[in-house]
């Protein structure tokens, strides 16, 4: 009973299984290709024989309940940290949390509680802003195709004709359900745990780009690493936006918090962020009445190329930190959005391609990368914690040093005032 | 392996679970929170050892086909009445039955015949009408964050800005799936059967309303009641409209049947309506070329605040009523569409905050409440069937009594036509 | 326990069954009415005692991962040929393709691989393009209530008034879960294989157009018959459109490839169709940068109104051909797509009620057709694989000999310049 759906399949468009890896075993969660679903998965270091303290653990799940009927999540438990990754968003890490006597996150609380499962979003609504709808990650791509504010883009093809696109918030790949996904567990020390996850962001007359992502830690550790390969499986030129919205809430996000970067250049987006720019690595308390700030940063690389950012608690006891290459992703956005608990009290650090202006303002700034056919594009970024003063202050002196190999110039005019000029 | 999911969680945001009930038997049928769906539940008066007569029973399962594929509904039989609930749409009531030797509906029968999933509806398809596709209920609650016509409302916000939003047909709550359900079963005689549901109408920078409905009746009563609790769960001021969409079919709409109701003003929606104001309360049979008329009433209410609405057959041997509280609800449309059977023959009863009007105008007119940031508000109905002549005239003579402490003044200009000029 | 939902149904809307087919074993895989899915069904001949050769076999399965999470898939090999077909994409037929030693496919390879679940799909997105998201079948229909063109279609209602739809591309019935499915097969020789499908297109206030499909075929025989009824079961006169969208790709298609037709009148769509006239029933190999080409003709029948079109590799010893009757499908589209593979190379042959203009824009050039209430029409089509040189000189003889009998009409200029002039 040999299925022929296969000769209709275009072999370079199926989701890559990506490079076997060595001395690891292998789980197929989802799978499009050969219509897999693991109903649920569960397994831990006991169940590899792994003696090694602290134990691990990984399951697999749907989930039931409001808009999140029918979402998928995956969540690890390295042992220190444990975090969910859900296949049916587009491969978001929805929560990340420190374990210990003491467990605490460090994402916020959004007031999207539910890991909304995208059939029940409309990305077009409420004038193309419904991906807040469903926005609750801590960490969620922005992109592929566009990312950023919503709004009609005109642009000319490579044919040489004007085309149209209806852009909305934040594109659409944090809104799309994976077609493959892996876990995969190294069978020798430190028994690395890799879910690894491909997202088809492909349109027919449109754009065909492939998100791969594996999303890795070690057993006992404090960091996660997210390996994204982005690739234009289409057979024409394609432009691509990426930004990384990553998430942060309470008990780092305090008043007197700090975001320590290090930056070739900053500027406010809006004329109301200007006006808050003396100050603006500074975090407040919870305000109701708060508008929301982003500040437009150029990040400095060291030798290698790798920059970080850094948020830290106000004592500077407890912080977490991004470090990325600036090759791959220059800039670095920061959302201050600290109104109330009940609102979603937030600060996002947004490592990207570009800022978060529409794809038609990016494109004339020159920060709209483009893939040629069969490209792709590597990012990687990782996530670490630092539960204590000394861990936060290695890093925070390691960005300051950064820092001082280049003078930040600060534009007091927000970017929004120079585009309408 | 303790899930660390709940660290992200906003606790005041988590669907209610709502004051314990006293001497009942509590089940959990749908709970996002904590990951619940009961796959099927099937209980009756016979599980409880309840010997009276008539017996009960309560179903909960999952549809199929077509676009009802993943839709649940919960149908309760109290012996005497059997309804249906769809956790799936917002908790409306699917269905309303009459039991006995001869069976009849109280809801209309409306085209759309399946227990629509909000999956397959783009509530801004048609011009903001994709409500529409999918509008089957006896009774549906129209709101949130809006109801009524759509349209773009442009207005002031708390922040002093101006705010532009693309109201559909509505609103969202009767295509917004319920994130926990509860069934409870009174341990004592009357041995009250209670669906309790939370819907949550949240979206990050933007309104953050929960419903919390209780839908209630007694083993062998002819009435089921619905008492609703809206609270803004935000931070911030919200505004929010609520009218419910009860729809009445034949056997007790027909030729002649009456719509009779107790009213300070009275007003024809159109010019169409204004045309046929004389004998408004009265039905029509199904008539293919039938343009739908809209009637505006502000309800009188007696010592209590108490009013009621009857719908009843030609010969007034037949009928259902509404009553409620006047001091939530001041106003019921009576929307007549007496169209062929195949396109939906019907007569809506719709008490509400307010008209169908888009918001921008309701808000104008003054029929847009607020509330405060963690502020509810209560809404209670009881839907009463009168199978006999005494039981309508009975209602109705009450109703006539209330209407006779009020002289309703008519309005013969249509208040689209006030609108435009 | 006896659910009274049933009572608030209106039977002459409910999916209709069909005829029962005489001497035929029934088996119901999807149906709403009754709230029936199969979760898996798997037959063969083996499994009803029929020796002949070649065995056939179908597979109905829920297809997981990525956009086709949740979507229906029934499997037909009749021995000679295997296709697929999705309830739960209006029972379009995803792929088609012929056994043998080298399994080779009659449909194309569309980058959308996946049998994308409707839930994801937002027709209204890219300015109505929305459908091109889940395009992947070898043969869609385009309908029910519109097809063609996106775009605001503003008309004159019956009731005299004026209304105003805004139509997506091509329709909404490809993207509408079947309602009921049945399959049958046939008690003795030459036990026919019968998939018999219902889709919905309801909506109040709206279009009320049924579609009742039965797609068959004969065990070891090269084709498959596509019967359908379309029923208009509201109570006002209905518009309707239809266009089957079929997709032929390699190896049929190749450079060289041929589609012969048999026409009265043949015209480019748009002026860079006519550019390329000369020649335009040749189709060229794959090639990045070649801009879509449409033809549109109007078919000759023969005495008995039927008439075909081939498409055929360049050596004329692999070809597929359609015939079906030119009374209720007059028009025939052919869209030359002949881009890279990745992009989806691809020739489509469309028989329809119309040209894929508008709706405004087809009832301008009268040819939208209307269904009074209650009215059905009949469309049938054969799709015949012509796996030699000898099958394919047969059927083009044929096509050429009903050409013989009417001159083609060949109009220089586009239809779309003369639309706009």
């Amino acid at each position: 009973m040999n299925n022929l759906h296969h000769l209709t399949q275009l072999s370079h468009l199926e989701p890559a299984v990506g490079a076997p890896i060595h001395n690891a075993t292998e789980f197929t969660l989802v799978d499009s290709a050969t219509n897999v679903e693991s109903a649920t998965f569960d397994k831990s270091s006991n169940d590899f024989g792994q003696a090694e303290d602290p134990g691990w653990w990984m399951k697999f799940t749907t989930l039931h309940g409001g808009k999140q009927q029918g979402s998928q999540l995956a969540i690890i438990d390295n042992g220190a940290i444990q975090f969910g990754v859900s296949p049916t968003r587009g491969m978001g890490i929805t929560y990340f949390a420190v374990k210990g006597n003491e467990p605490f996150p460090i994402g916020w609380k959004s007031p999207i509680q539910e890991v909304v499962n995208p059939s029940f979003v409309n990305l077009e609504s409420r004038g193309g802003l419904g991906w807040l709808d469903g926005f609750g990650e801590w960490l969620c791509r922005c992109g592929l195709e566009f990312a950023g504010e919503p709004g009609v883009d005109i642009f000319t093809t490579d044919a040489g004709g004007t085309s149209k696109v209806n852009c909305t918030l934040h594109g659409k790949t944090s809104n799309t359900p994976a077609s493959r996904v892996t876990f995969t567990v190294g069978d020798t020390a430190p028994h690395t745990l890799r879910l690894r996850g491909t997202v088809c962001e492909y349109s027919y007359h449109g754009a065909k780009l492939r998100l791969e992502t594996e999303i890795s830690t070690e057993p006992g550790s404090l960091w996660l690493e997210v390996k994204d390969v982005i690739t234009n499986v289409g057979a024409k030129p394609q432009e691509f936006q990426l930004i990384y919205h990553c998430n942060y809430g309470d008990p780092i996000l305090e008043q007197g918090a700090k975001v320590v970067g290090a930056f070739k250049h900053l500027q406010p987006w809006t004329d109301h962020a200007a006006n808050s720019l003396k100050g603006w690595e500074t975090c407040e308390a919870p305000n109701a009445d708060f508008v929301e700030q982003v500040y437009l940063a150029e990040a400095v690389g060291d030798g290698q190329g790798r920059t970080a950012i850094l948020l830290q608690n106000a004592e500077g006891t407890l912080g977490s930190s991004i470090s990325w290459r600036t090759d791959s992703l220059p800039y670095v956005s920061i959302w201050k959005n600290t109104v109330a608990r009940a609102d979603g009290y937030v600060v996002g650090l947004e490592p990207g391609t570009g800022y978060p202006n529409n794809r038609q303002v990016e494109r004339q700034l020159g920060r709209v990368p483009k893939l040629m056919p069969g490209e792709s594009r590597e990012f990687s970024l990782r996530f670490t914690v630092h539960p204590s003063a000394i861990s936060v202050a290695q890093v925070r002196e390691q960005i300051e040093h950064l820092q001082a190999t280049c003078e930040c110039k600060i534009v007091p005019t927000s970017l929004k005032s120079e585009l309408q000029a």
